[in-house]
């Protein structure tokens, strides 16, 4: 059988590389294309991951060691469209997964110049992936990361993607309606309007994964060697919520909580991620089919996961409390949420639940890496007023 | 009392100059902005207005030369920040209307730079101006021009922007999910999101104008003098239908349909746009209001449109014929079609209806002219495909 071909845009990513190294391991040829920038936004931010990361190059060298696999990589920036022609046509995929965009919804309201540089970038280079497609290969199957918070919180159940509307004695199947809580949520939605118009107009086949808030700082490759490590984030504008609870923990602080605590989201771990990733590249969707899965595997309130790390914490001796502090951004608060996510079970999806054991796990290897973590890029100081 | 102030983002257009005129007219402070883009993508398509339209600087001459007012105006590009602070900063605005776009959907298929040009140039564009309001004066109503191309065929009512959808026994009132049919389309669908999220956090106020397909020629101002003139287009472009049918009768060339001419959509008449303009600012949204207005006055199909030029050209002696061509466009055929339009006439828009006088008036116009017209540019040589 024909070895077949996954292209990764964001390959130096927290989810790119863990996801390449699990289809290189898998018998995959892989190829990564990464910019860096996102090494550059955190300069940029002054953060860094808690623990060190190599190089790109440094990590491809170490998974050869590994597994004697090779990844292929390239340098360049999808916006740039020459660039990105040529990864497309010398490399061949079967299917592309891009996480290649600006992924932190407080970068995007820094400043005018953050939300316009989100948007520009993220939809650009998502406009030029669906061009390169279209031109060389229409049945390459693209698999484009979204997250939840396109859907924001509406007052009624969130289905996947798609509803069934009912209206004035008619009926259609439209694409769900939006409420996106930032100018990078927001890129979200633009991408996913610009890919459902490519597959309805040109018969290109994509499959959406609006992805919940991701935890985890180890998949079974990184485990491998530290020199495999993924870039775990708990800073205020990378950073998710209970990887930053993790190492606040550590380090003897309270878990803040932003508002009341009551902001309900989906979450799945970071290994779920690379199963679901790895489902919708095996099973993809039909030519002109734009099909959307709601990616994560359970959800909590902000103060449920809180109350959660400061038990598992108890359990390993630390003792840890929360305070709730002023919320940065603008959300609504107890609002009712349910959110619908079982089409990536029924394709297989076994999910790997937040239990205290996972929690103590994160935090296990938080402690071992306490020296490393830096208090004060913890707090928020991007509002959204 | 206080004059109050307007601010036309792209002044020198077809709506653009007559809203203009309107409000200078009606002794409103005026200052238009342009970068004359549009007359650079004519002049790269190598298409042109039927009449010769004099630049901005000799219109705003010839405009005080006939009214005694003065129209203030700046060259530059709305993209550039700077620029727009500027302008904003001095004129102070009291209302922004903003036509300030790549306004044609075959323009914005033509290519993948020309997508991600539309699409940059008009986020962009709108995006700067969001944040400008907010930091000056979050007062500033913004009129922004939406499409009813926004919303594509759904089979089931449009209403005005917003949807009371019940689901699963709950109830929210959600953005009207969209099917834009152009990366055009796709632009502004991606402003109304941006500017629904600048009202909803910001409490912008906000008029969203999903205008149909606008057709005439004239305006009250642009009749007092050949060098008032707003840019008629009649080409595959920039042209809307019924202007094109209106010079193909004259030049007695065959009405071309595109598909079997079901496809159907809300017109209205420029002089309308002009009203309708008028009331959203003369009667501005509230703060934190993201409103959305149907602006259309009556809905047909293309072959109805084609049907009432022939017979209006035929009361003026013209024997013209109707012929079908394959369409460039991907759209739906004999699809339903039901807009809900009434805001604007609850708040006082008599529309001025396609009767045959009113077509009889443009083809008057068009013979006149018809000198100027050039054929060739007529026949679409851009396709979806």
């Amino acid at each position: 059988m024909k070895q077949k071909r996954v292209l990764i845009l964001g390959g130096d990513g927290y989810l790119g590389w863990p996801t390449a190294m699990q289809f290189s391991a898998e018998g995959w040829a892989v190829a990564v294309v990464d910019n860096f920038a996102k090494r550059q936004w955190e300069n940029l931010c002054g953060v860094a991951p808690l623990l060190p990361i190599r190089t790109l190059r440094e990590r491809i060298d170490a998974w050869k060691d590994h597994s004697g696999k090779k990844i292929e990589s390239h340098f360049g920036d999808i916006c740039q469209v020459e660039f990105l022609e040529e990864v497309f046509r010398s490399f061949r995929p079967d299917a592309v997964v891009h996480y290649g965009e600006q992924p932190s919804a407080p970068y995007s309201m820094r400043s005018r110049e953050d939300a316009v540089y989100t948007q520009v970038n993220n939809v650009v280079g998502n406009l030029n992936l669906l061009f390169i497609i279209k031109k060389y290969n229409p049945r390459c199957h693209l698999v484009k990361l979204g997250t939840m918070g396109e859907y924001g919180t509406p007052n009624i159940d969130i289905e996947e993607g798609w509803l069934e509307i009912r209206h004035r004695g008619r009926k259609d199947r439209m694409l769900f309606p939006k409420k996106p809580g930032s100018f990078y949520h927001l890129s979200k939605v633009h991408d996913s309007a610009n890919i459902e118009f490519a597959c309805r107009i040109w018969g290109l086949a994509a499959t959406d994964l609006n992805q919940g808030v991701v935890y985890g700082i180890h998949t079974k490759e990184t485990r491998l060697d530290p020199s495999l490590a993924t870039s775990f984030h708990y800073d205020h504008v990378f950073g998710t919520v209970l990887n930053r609870f993790v190492v606040q923990a550590c380090l003897g602080v309270p878990l803040s909580v932003y508002g009341n605590g009551s902001q309900t989201r989906g979450y799945l771990n970071i290994n779920d991620t690379l199963q679901c990733v790895r489902i919708a590249v095996l099973k993809p969707a039909r030519p002109g089919e734009f099909r959307v899965f709601n990616q994560f595997t359970e959800q909590f309130s902000v103060q449920q996961i809180a109350e959660k790390v400061r038990l598992a914490a108890l359990q390993m001796g630390l003792e840890t409390k929360i305070q709730t502090m002023p919320n940065p951004r603008v959300e609504q608060l107890n609002h009712y949420y349910r959110a619908r996510h079982t089409k990536l079970k029924e394709l297989g999806l076994k999910p790997q639940l937040l239990t205290g054991a996972v929690i103590e796990e994160m935090l296990a290897v938080a402690l071992e890496n306490k020296h490393l973590a830096n208090l004060q890029i913890i707090h928020p100081s991007i509002t959204w007023k």
